[in-house]
């Protein structure tokens, strides 16, 4: 069997191939603007041997057309499982939706208490968790939620014979573990490390110690807390704290009027240099999966700045298995329910793969800032929770870059009024479009806010003049190779 | 430090403090019907020593909430991850949105063959896998997706160059795993196996083989085949699959007109058999934990049939770290732009963990089917569709229970007004329960259908007689408790 859909001989010739090829592809993009307007989902499932070509071959199908409507899928990576992301994405992927109570049965504490008695933490690295935990519990808090810490405590001899009522039978011996044996054994020194924890994360929320000694009364106990304490929050409302500055290493960025915007590149430079740039990243993404560095790519700019295709040229040399678009829109009824960062906390890469987010977290500051989609106080306070967020990303060891793809108005214009006379590319332009192209004033405000507010040394902002698309994407591609190859270095 | 919470002394005998815990449980419910209309999320961290009682805690603590309001997080299932899914599910999860395109870096073709040729899949598991992926693929099919299925050949000489050039260089080499290098060694038996899953899953998407052993060739002949399937099937445009019937071995239920609404329960011994039911219950959830069995519970029924109590009756002695209940509304716009049955795909447990629907993938053959939500077409396919959908469930090897709550209409009046003219219950009752009473023939009509229809020995519906709550909770928690020593003894 397995008999070949290849027609054998088409007495096509090379360059014959290579036209045909050309036009198939343009072909399947305009098929996929079809596919988006009949709203047909389509799965294309490439199996085959081992080297046979399969995600080399995905990569050039999907070269060409929009990732925001294109994905891959990798049964590979979706079979394995690992915990390959940072400390506190199990924690903030579990926040619940506003107006719902989330019980965690351990959590923050227990995790890191484990990794420095285990020998997983240094002095240094425990000394960032307690900051990111208390950033975290900051954040919940400021964001409108109401968080309550309960200890149960319990003496070293109660908890020997509990753990050796456990032990003793079979149906309940597997739950005690090794780890739950050696703190019992060291007792003091876990004591120590809990007491250490809670006097370092108490400040934003208080602990509260339960005597864990008597089943009926530690319950009498909680619930007592537990209604005082929602009582008082529910007195208080929905908190949106205040803004406030905390210390970040800034990066002295340039007026966006003063950006020069005259850049070009003659296209056949561009090609060559394109050439060379995807294929120096695409030998770079195999040096960065190998050293499980994880990869977070925010494209932000005008409507109609180019970051579509910028970000093509960008995928292209990447392994297909190993990275992920993310078009950002609106949130859904589930996403808006919760901590705004919420939802580019459950997408993030795992290490090793990159993540290129079309349009982020900064929604926050600009849009959502301009419809006047959240409160003052909540995108004034986001310029911190930002940077806090990309610290967070930062010390799990990943690349951050970000680009505003940048254009003057009247570019802006021609390119409208060219997919406005265009057919195949009017879906690309609606009435919205025209409305923000209406504030561009307020936006040129919000931006350069969010420029001098939010480029740090770890995760800087580069301007990208894209008047000239080539020369666009050229700067974002050596941008990113060049970050890869410091972070290969650093690793 | 850990200084205590807990007052030492605060003068209350036991039964006071018994009477203390009842009251402020109620408290704890009241404030949650609080919380949701002020929209305030909770958060609540129990942390404290391996055997201090964390869950049992919040097991006492969420006990007469509403569990669509509350839920458990588990930091020690959250963070250790494992493949304990049904097969199918990494690719149900995957499927796109409408108007997406999909690639899929090799899929439930590699996943079988590599099974079977590890030894891990005897020669009714592969049959049953193969049966698994026709339907699969139908449902796409008849849902409206465009699936395209292509296998990219390669000759053993051109592969072993493949593999050797890989493994040859220092940042591919990690590449290169076992299982390809005994493809290239164990050739004619891979083949061989590749050739039986094409011709055993051809017939509902045929499979199209491409030439692998030239690159470019390899593109041009998938972008020929690809623009043209598409081209295909957006002219056929979106499918909605005929309804058939295939053969499920059906139990035969009572007419819902039959089934006697006058039995009851007195409450000392519903109090008393609740007790002794919860205790077995609860002894039976840590086997299931241990023998890994998954556990799957519907609950359907009248509106105010008493879904919510019966819900928390059963999950109280169950370990708040393995199940979960998940309150099934209207589809979010992520979920409705995909296969109907994606949302509870999704939402699976892994095995050895409990999954309560409350209401279920039957809404597409009663709200959607009379509120005309979807076509005809699809309603009267998914009978079979959900045949299927459950049969993967217990092939996977869960326990899958189906419970109608059913009461009469009067009662369903009775409890309405009663809701009505209590403050703290009228969140319960919208003005679209009115709406759903005035079309209680067209349900009736509808129920009846499903029960007949859906009732598979595998996954049977269970009709409980609920004008009397109690009479209702002792049956549900019996059956369940029934199913799973069952459960047990077979495994």
């Amino acid at each position: 069997m397995l008999k070949d859909y290849t027609r054998p001989e088409d007495g096509l010739d090379k360059e014959q191939r290579k036209a045909e090829t050309k036009r198939l592809k343009e072909k399947l993009t305009a098929q996929q603007i079809r596919l988006k307007d009949i709203k047909l989902p389509v799965i294309v499932l490439v199996e085959g041997w081992a080297a046979a070509g399969k995600g080399s071959l995905i990569n050039d199908l999907i070269s060409e057309l929009d990732p925001r409507f294109s994905r891959v899928f990798s049964a590979d990576s979706a079979l394995r499982e690992a915990d390959r992301y940072p400390f506190l994405y199990p924690f903030f992927n579990a926040i619940p939706e506003e107006g719902k109570l989330l019980f965690m049965d351990s959590g923050w504490m227990e995790a890191t208490v484990k990794a420095r008695l285990g020998g997983k933490l240094g002095r240094k690295g425990y000394a960032r968790r307690v900051r990111s935990v208390n950033r975290f519990e900051r954040q919940l808090r400021d964001n409108g939620y109401l968080l309550l810490k309960l200890f149960v405590n319990l003496p070293q001899k109660e908890q020997a014979q509990r753990l050796k009522a456990l032990r003793d039978k079979e149906d309940t011996s597997w739950r005690v573990s090794d780890y739950d044996l050696r703190q019992n054994e060291d007792y003091a020194e876990f004591r120590k490390a809990y007491e250490d924890f809670m006097a370092g994360t108490g400040e934003v929320t208080p602990w509260h110690i339960l005597d864990g000694s008597k089943k009926t009364r530690l319950e009498y106990d909680a619930l007592r807390l537990l209604t005082e304490l929602i009582d008082a929050g529910t007195e208080a409302g929905k908190v949106h704290g205040a803004a406030f500055e905390e210390d970040f290493p800034l990066l002295e960025m340039p007026r966006l009027s003063e950006v020069d915007l005259s850049v070009k590149l003659e296209r056949a430079e561009y090609k060559e240099e394109l050439k060379a740039l995807q294929l120096r990243l695409s030998h770079l993404h195999n040096i960065i999966y190998r050293k499980k560095i994880p990869v977070v790519i925010c494209y932000e700019g005008w409507d109609a700045a180019g970051k579509g295709g910028n970000i093509r040229r960008l995928a292209y040399p990447l392994d297909p298995r190993g990275f992920d678009v993310y078009p950002i829109a609106s949130p859904e009824p589930h996403e808006l329910a919760r901590h705004y960062l919420w939802r580019f906390w459950t997408r993030l890469p795992r290490s090793g793969h990159f993540a290129i987010f079309d349009r982020t977290w900064y929604g926050r500051v600009m849009v959502e800032r301009i419809e006047g989609f959240c409160q003052e106080a909540d995108w004034q306070r986001a310029y911190n929770e930002i940077n806090e967020f990309e610290e967070e990303l930062r010390d799990w060891g990943a690349v951050v870059l970000k680009f505003w793809i940048h254009i003057d108005r009247e570019t802006q214009l021609q390119r409208f009024t060219s997919r406005q006379n265009t057919p195949e590319k009017q879906w690309k332009i609606t009435e919205e479009d025209w409305r923000n192209r209406d504030k561009w004033p307020q936006y040129e405000e919000a931006v350069s806010e969010m420029l001098d507010k939010t480029s740090t040394t770890y995760a800087p902002w580069h301007i990208i003049e894209s008047n000239d698309k080539l020369y666009a994407r050229i700067k974002v591609l050596r941008i990113v190779a060049d970050a890869l190859e410091e972070a290969i270095d650093r690793a």
